[in-house]
């Protein structure tokens, strides 16, 4: 059973509305929000990673997965694999760092002695408290809507080159890969506007992909309208290579929605209101799938979407 | 820093009161009860035990801390290595089963894909629903109580000894050791009876010491009152060294806790209408820790009280 028949079959179990089918970012049980989402070295961290940067990236993808769904923090419980000394007081410092920063109680979870030369793993379970209007889901994007993002796009993926050594490194896109900021305050604020909203984890084009599968139709995006940041222009011409790289890498952490036209004046407004950038990127037609553009050239779909893990 | 001072660390952050000084088997979180616990092969399941068993498993430990707490099931949060696709799929035939005879939703979740070689590490968030008068603590055993526990205790432990071949075997110990049953109907039955409860996952002396710790009390065991199943004086003696090693194996998931006497037949009918067994086993005092008798002869404390993990 491959993990693609596995997740199917996961499915098929989860047939109670909470689960969402498995297919959204978070459940929905009650007013509370649920997510958990698990990092492992190696594949979703780098082995030398600091301690404190691991912490900070495991509650901030799961406090990503809540900003989707417009929820307010509550809580973790932590799953946690026990390392050396030094890297266990490391991660505890950042753990804390990271919890006090999103305003978490910590309410439990596990620790675990692993075989040495155990690759690292850790979970992180999130409860959030949902919106009064519900927690819009994935599947609610409706031909005509416009699609936005948040931030900028890509400056994760140039920093994960840039930690590897493959590129001139430049504090912004170091920092989005090593300390992402998921917009839990924006993801609340512009709930009563969407129609469909989830965060960018795997890369814009791949989870615009899922946008349109869950919704039923099509998404147009025009990659000139990806919004980059000065830091990755700074070492990056801006060519369509450019920005599909962008477009397909992981670790955003921005938020990804779908709203009717009609809305863009009040979305415009939280989001300057919160001194953070949005910005039109498509919109939703009639059909399935993906449709890419560049300065309105067709463009063919790369192999990959996003980072598949 | 040590495991230990990891953990003191954890619990200096979680000072909310819903977090319950991380000291308890679950966080109570308004009406809702949650736990995450981990189990890792070659620390809590054997490489060969077959899927469905660990499936089993990794639910059944978590429904032993929401039992423990007088909770409903509601549904779980799975954290998935991935493996092999047979394993995959054995997995996946296990977790419905469990989730199937426990009445739990499968609300969410998240899949890995580790290095080979990787020992499998599985991660489980369950949330259940509080009893109506509040899930009971570890900490409230009070001097002059009784203190009980439901079923046998050492079945599991020896079901290891069978399974790693180091003793014959017989299929009650083995199925204790393979798929523990979590008491969730007494659990809930019960609450209203007593002052403290937890399950016996560890050993029942190291549990019990942990909730004589927690209440501020001394627990007194009478090791020749602690049950013993059939099964296992069938291929172990009912001497001292027997009754100890019992005491101190892990995988029990049975439950023990403290009641005033006066509710003693209270607890013994709830008992007798789910047919099940529930044995006093000692009494709470003035003072701390545990104290051992056996046929009215204090015995030393073994080195080791529990599985420490």
């Amino acid at each position: 059973m491959s993990e693609a028949d596995f997740i199917a079959r996961l499915r098929a179990i989860a047939t109670d509305p909470a689960a969402r089918g498995l297919a959204d970012d978070a459940a929905v049980l009650g007013d509370l929000v649920l997510t958990h989402d698990m990092i492992v070295e190696g594949i979703h961290f780098l082995p030398d990673d600091t301690p404190q940067d691991v912490a900070w990236k495991l509650v901030a993808v799961n406090m990503s997965d809540l900003a989707a769904k417009g929820a307010a923090p509550v809580g973790v419980l932590v799953g946690y694999s026990l390392g050396d000394d030094a890297w266990n007081a490391a991660f505890a410092d950042g753990l804390e760092l990271a919890l006090r920063r999103f305003g978490l109680l910590l309410l439990g979870g596990d620790t675990v002695r692993v075989p040495a030369g155990t690759p690292r793993s850790f979970g992180l379970t999130a409860i959030g408290r949902a919106p009064a209007g519900g927690a819009p889901s994935r599947s609610g994007a409706k031909p005509g809507d416009q699609i936005w993002v948040t931030g900028s796009i890509g400056n994760a993926g140039l920093g994960l080159a840039m930690r590897l050594g493959q590129v001139d490194a430049n504090e912004t896109c170091l920092s989005a890969y090593r300390r992402p900021q998921p917009q839990l305050t924006f993801g609340q604020a512009v709930v009563p506007h969407v129609h469909a909203m989830m965060d960018v984890s795997d890369g814009l084009l791949i989870d615009a992909q899922r946008m349109a599968e869950a919704s039923g139709c099509e998404i147009a995006i025009m990659l000139e309208a990806v919004p980059l940041s000065a830091a990755l222009l700074a070492v990056r011409p801006d060519v369509l290579d450019t920005r599909l790289a962008a477009a397909t890498a992981g670790d955003d952490y921005q938020l990804l929605f779908a709203a009717d036209p009609g809305a863009a004046a009040a979305i415009r407004e939280i989001a300057a209101g919160l001194n953070i950038a949005v910005t039109p990127v498509g919109h939703a037609g009639v059909g399935s799938g993906i449709l890419l553009t560049h300065r309105a050239r067709r463009v063919a779909l790369p192999a990959h979407l996003g980072f598949m893990h």
